[in-house]
C-alpha cells in the first residue's frame, strides 16, 4: 500500500491550514485541487499582476527574514492592483527554497504573506513549491477587482503629477542594511522607520481605491523603480511628456537624516531608489485640493505635486531652481544636483 | 532629459509586440500597465494556477531549447485547467536569466510560450523579467473558466478510474534526454516520440472540457507526478480508496522499446515517472464505454480502466496478477514487480 504522502505534501497540508481560515470570499476551491476555483463580482473586470523574486537580486537572507519576504512579495503585487484603484481578492504564491530549508522557515514565509494579504481582505488560494539549487525563489500572482480601473496610458496634458506619502525611504533602508553596522549618530526611529519602509512596505491599497472613486485623477501608477523611470514610462504610455521640480520631490526627516549620516543624496534615492510603493497620480489640476483633503482625511497622507504632464512625447525634463537638471536612473546622481540640504518638499 | 528607456523596457516592448497579435480574447490592457485588466464571461467561474519551473530542478539547459521550456512551462499549466475540463484564457509569464542569457533566447522563450498557448486561445497578458545569479527561473500562471469544474474530491466509491493516453512516456524521454549518447537498437522514430513527450508535452485541454460536458465524470486530475503519488491524492481528496491493476496501465510501444534498451521497467516510469500531464478520470462504470467512443471519435485517444475506487480512506492497493505488490514513488521500482514484458494495456 501507498498512501500518497509526501514532505510537498504535509507542506502543502500546513499552508492549505494556514490560509483555511480566511477562505469564503468568493473561493470555492481554494489550495488542495489543481486550480483554484473563484467566484468574480458581476459588473467588474478583472485584474492580474505577478512578480518574482530572487534572492541576491531583490534580497538578501542575512538582512530579511523569512516572514519579511513572504510580506514583502505579496506587497509588491498588491501595489500593482492598488496602483490601478483595484480590490484585491487572491494570491497564488510560489516558493522554492533551497536544500537545508526547514519547515518552520516556509512556514514563516507563508504566514508573513498571509498577514499582509489579511490586512487587504485577500485570500491565498494556491500556489507551488519547489527545490531550487541556489537561493530561494519566490513568485507571487495577485488577482483583483475594478469596475474603472486607473490605467497609465491616460494622462493629459496640462494634469498636475503628484506622489502620495514621501520617496527614498526603501533605499534609505536599503543603504542601512547593506551595511555591516548601522550608521552612528541616527535616532533609533529613524533607522527603524527606513528598514521597515525597505522590508515590510505598506502598499497604498485603500489609497488607491479612494483615489479611483474620488474622480478627477486622469492616470495613476506605483513607484516600484523609482520615480525617475516609472515617470518616463506613465508618460510613454500616455503619449505626453512631464516637467518636475527636483525640489518638490517629498522627503521625510528620516530619509533626510539616514542620507545626512551616511553623506548620501537622498534626492537621488527618491528618484533612483525604486520600492517606495507610493502612488503617482496624474490629475486635473482644479481637483488637487479636494484629492489631498480627502487623503489627508481618510489615511492622514500627503499627496505632493511635483510637476506637470506636457503635450508631445517628450519624455521627463527635470528641473531645479529654474535650470534644467539630469537625474540619472537606479543609483545614479544628478548630473547637475542641488545640495541636499535645498531638497525636499 | 531622460528618457525613461531601459534593456528590460526594450524587452518587454519586444514581447508585446510578439503577443500583441494574439489580443482581442476579453483583455482590455495586456502587457504595460500595472496589471493586465480582463473580462470574464457572465455564468462562469474563474480557475487560477501557477507552477514554478527551476533550472537543474525541472529542467536543463544542455537538452532543452529557451521555445522548449517556454512550451512546458505553459503546457504545465494548461494541464492543470485542463484537469478541471476548463477553457484556459490568459497566461502571466515571469522570467529570470543568468548573466549571458541573449535578448534571443528571452525571445524565443516567449515564443515557445505563446506557440502552445495560441493553439488552446491563450492570451499572454503579463509577466515579469529579472536577472537570475545561478540558473534560468520561470513562473507561470495561468487562469480559465469553467462553468461547472471537475475536482479531485468528488469520486464515489465503485467508480471506475480511467488514464487518457499512456504513461511513462515522458519519463522514458528525460532517460533519454539524461544520457551522454543516445540507447543504441531503439527506432529514430520511438526516440523521437519519447524525447518529445517529455520537451514538449500537450495538455489534454480539448479533451478535459469534452469530458466536462460529457456527462458521468464524477472527478478528474492530471498526471504531473506519476499515477504513484497523484491517484492517492485524488482518492484522499475524496475520503475515498483505489484498487488498481498495474498490469492494466496503459504503456505505449516506444516507452516499452526504450525501457528493453535501456534494461529499464518501464511500470516504474508509468507509476512514478510523473510528467505524463494525461487525465486521470474517475467515472460511472456505465459511463465508460460511452467516454471512450467519444474519446477515440473526437481525439483519436485511448481512455484506458486502471482500476475502481473504493468506499473508506484506505490508500491505494495496487495488485499484479491477483498479487498485492508496492509501487514505490518516484523513480523507485516495484517491491514485488512483474516482468516487464507482462506489462502494459
Amino acid at each position: 500500500m501507498s498512501d500518497g504522502r509526501s514532505t510537498e505534501d504535509a507542506l502543502v497540508r500546513r499552508i492549505r491550514e494556514l490560509t483555511a481560515r480566511t477562505l469564503g470570499s468568493g473561493v470555492r476551491v481554494g489550495i488542495g485541487d489543481d486550480c483554484a476555483v473563484l467566484q468574480t463580482q458581476p459588473g467588474t473586470t478583472l485584474l492580474a499582476t505577478t512578480d518574482l523574486l530572487i534572492e541576491g537580486v531583490h534580497f538578501r537572507r542575512r538582512w530579511a527574514e523569512p516572514a519579511d519576504l513572504g510580506w514583502k512579495a505579496m506587497a509588491v503585487n498588491l501595489s500593482d492592483i492598488a496602483a490601478m484603484g483595484g480590490r484585491p481578492r487572491w494570491a497564488l504564491v510560489a516558493f522554492a527554497g533551497t536544500e537545508g530549508t526547514t519547515a518552520e522557515e516556509i512556514e514563516a514565509f507563508y504566514a508573513g504573506a498571509l498577514e499582509l494579504a489579511s490586512a487587504h481582505d485577500t485570500v491565498i488560494v494556491g500556489g507551488d513549491t519547489s527545490a531550487s539549487p541556489s537561493g530561494w525563489t519566490i513568485n507571487v500572482t495577485l488577482l483583483g477587482e475594478a469596475t474603472a480601473p486607473l490605467l497609465r496610458s491616460t494622462a493629459r496634458p496640462g494634469d498636475t503629477l503628484a506622489v502620495t506619502g514621501s520617496l527614498g525611504r526603501s533605499a534609505a533602508g536599503l543603504a542601512v542594511l547593506e551595511r555591516e553596522h548601522a550608521p552612528g549618530g541616527v535616532e533609533a526611529a529613524h533607522l527603524a522607520a527606513v528598514t521597515a519602509a525597505h522590508l515590510r512596505p505598506h502598499p497604498r491599497v485603500r489609497e488607491g481605491m479612494w483615489l479611483a472613486a474620488a474622480g478627477g485623477v486622469t492616470a495613476m501608477m506605483d513607484l516600484s523603480d523609482g520615480v525617475g523611470i516609472d515617470l518616463a514610462r506613465l508618460v510613454d504610455e500616455s503619449h505626453g511628456g512631464a516637467v518636475i521640480d527636483v525640489e518638490r520631490l517629498p522627503l521625510d526627516e528620516a530619509t533626510r537624516a539616514v542620507a545626512a549620516a551616511l553623506g548620501a543624496d537622498p534626492l537621488a534615492w527618491a528618484t533612483g531608489g525604486g520600492e517606495d510603493y507610493e502612488l503617482l497620480v496624474a490629475c486635473d489640476p482644479a481637483a488637487l485640493p479636494r484629492l489631498q483633503r480627502g487623503l489627508a482625511d481618510a489615511f492622514r497622507i500627503p499627496l505632493t505635486p511635483i510637476g506637470e504632464v506636457t503635450a508631445g512625447a517628450t519624455g521627463v525634463g527635470w528641473r531645479s531652481r529654474g535650470r534644467e537638471v539630469t537625474v540619472a536612473r537606479g543609483f545614479e546622481h544628478f548630473a547637475a544636483r542641488p545640495a541636499a540640504s535645498g531638497a525636499g518638499a
